[in-house]
């Protein structure tokens, strides 16, 4: 996160056994809260031994020996020995995983397999762990290989086919679509001769119910493609007017659901399709 | 979550205002404590409105009603009163949000944006937030556009190389680099030509520092490259054994940090390379 304006600063840790994909997506949304605090964050992965931990509590007692506040420490460690070490520094630590362990083990009346005393985390049945992850790969290759138009026989195939023109997020939609859901993703690239017609292009006809749109603000739309093609037609904002106007016509037209991907991140614009189109896969990714 | 092996059956909810991921990474780290347990678990995304909440809060009261134990709720809502209407249902709720903010607030001497009334989520800088999303989005089509030893020329402005044999995670974890992290990861497969004159291929023997070895286990290598081209000899046991024995000489004998895939996701590549390689890009993900 950068630093925001603000008089008060303060260093932040997101610690994990992990990735750090936790402790960061969960630190962020609350630190966000908080615009009146310039928070300096950094992640610390892969903490999974009390050696690693006693590295990164040293940093922090040095940390809390140079600023004015005592760092903040976001703890998404599984092993409790391990968190102990980062609790007992000088920070102010919320211990994610701990809160919400014991009220659960009452909720389901069951000792929980980090209680047991289980040393490391907890894997899933590898197995389906497997399948899933398969099934990913399977997707982002998938992707790859029916992005922009290429391969029109693959659409039979596909759970989803984004559309839209030229620079509207299809491309990176798509992907993280095979990588974090395995939904198999195909785009088809509306150009102008297709606007131009009215008409849904042939490569696509025969599956509209697979069919989503991407829309995106004009003037948007015209920073992103100057930033390719600087001072080009394509670029133009007239252009850019014209092919989204004619584009969402067609949305509706054919009755496409749509959206706006202006004010939206990639997780966004795809967690969006899922709940518009309904293709979850009910949670592949872990 | 499939459903794993177990008497006792709960129906769990990952309820979000936003994309979910949050609610499902670390509801997940927590029910995998509980193996004994068999999960049955959904994502209600976007539920920002009263009136969505009172949608998944009627669906709640009628799966209680249904089965022999109340649902779990996993809430991640930031907005109090729509939160509200999911806690008077009928569910074993866990309210993330709120169970940190006001701790945090007593640390942070400042009152939280949600909490002096701001009615939607408190969205970051918007210039900040562009800008990693360009980084992100250019990252992406840096890692397709020089997949594979494509366009040779671009290794320079590359923040890593992944090198490694066919199969072995390069492609998907390249694009994971630059989707998640803003981190413009290029690749290289190590063809049997190059494993043969053991010596780093011409091609990316100026780029030695900025070289990430992936290897595999060759049992798993040839399952993969068996499940793409069946019966070949590129699939068989041996191919697969002589290929990683080779690609591993090559990188011990270059010094090139590498890590063995086989039994990590495309996140946990990802994480440990930005570890090894110290290439974090300070979290430009959100």
């Amino acid at each position: 996160m950068e630093p925001r304006s603000g008089s008060i600063k303060r260093k932040v840790y997101f610690l994990s056994d992990s990735t750090g994909r936790t402790a960061e997506s969960l630190g962020k949304s609350l630190l966000v809260q908080f615009p009146q605090i310039q928070f300096d964050s950094v992640t610390r992965r892969f903490v999974d031994s009390i050696e690693k931990a006693r590295k990164v509590a040293d940093e922090i007692e040095k940390v809390s020996r140079q600023e004015s506040f005592r760092p903040i420490v976001i703890d998404t460690i599984v092993n409790s020995e391990v968190s102990e070490i980062i609790r007992a520094s000088n920070c102010y630590y919320i211990d994610i995983f701990s809160t919400f362990l014991a009220p659960l083990e009452q909720e389901l009346g069951v000792t929980s397999a980090h209680n047991v005393g289980h040393p490391a985390i907890f894997k899933e049945d590898s197995r389906a762990v497997d399948q899933a992850y398969m099934q990913r790969i399977n997707a982002v290759h998938f992707a790859l290989a029916n992005d922009d138009g290429m391969h029109l026989h693959k659409y039979k195939d596909a759970d989803i086919i984004l559309v839209g023109v030229s620079r509207t997020g299809k491309t990176p939609s798509s992907i993280y679509l095979g990588m974090q859901y395995g939904i198999k993703a195909a785009n088809y690239p509306l150009i102008p001769d297709d606007l131009e017609s009215n008409k849904l292009p042939s490569a696509i006809a025969d599956f509209q119910k697979k069919l989503f749109g991407l829309t995106i603000r004009p003037a948007r739309l015209s920073e992103i493609r100057n930033e390719r093609k600087p001072n080009s037609e394509y670029a133009t904002l007239r252009t850019c007017v014209d092919e989204v106007r004619q584009a969402e016509t067609l949305y509706r037209q054919y009755r496409i659901p749509y959206i706006d991907t202006t004010a939206l991140s990639i997780e966004e614009i795809a967690a969006r399709m899922i709940e518009r189109a309904n293709i979850d896969k009910k949670a592949v990714s872990l």
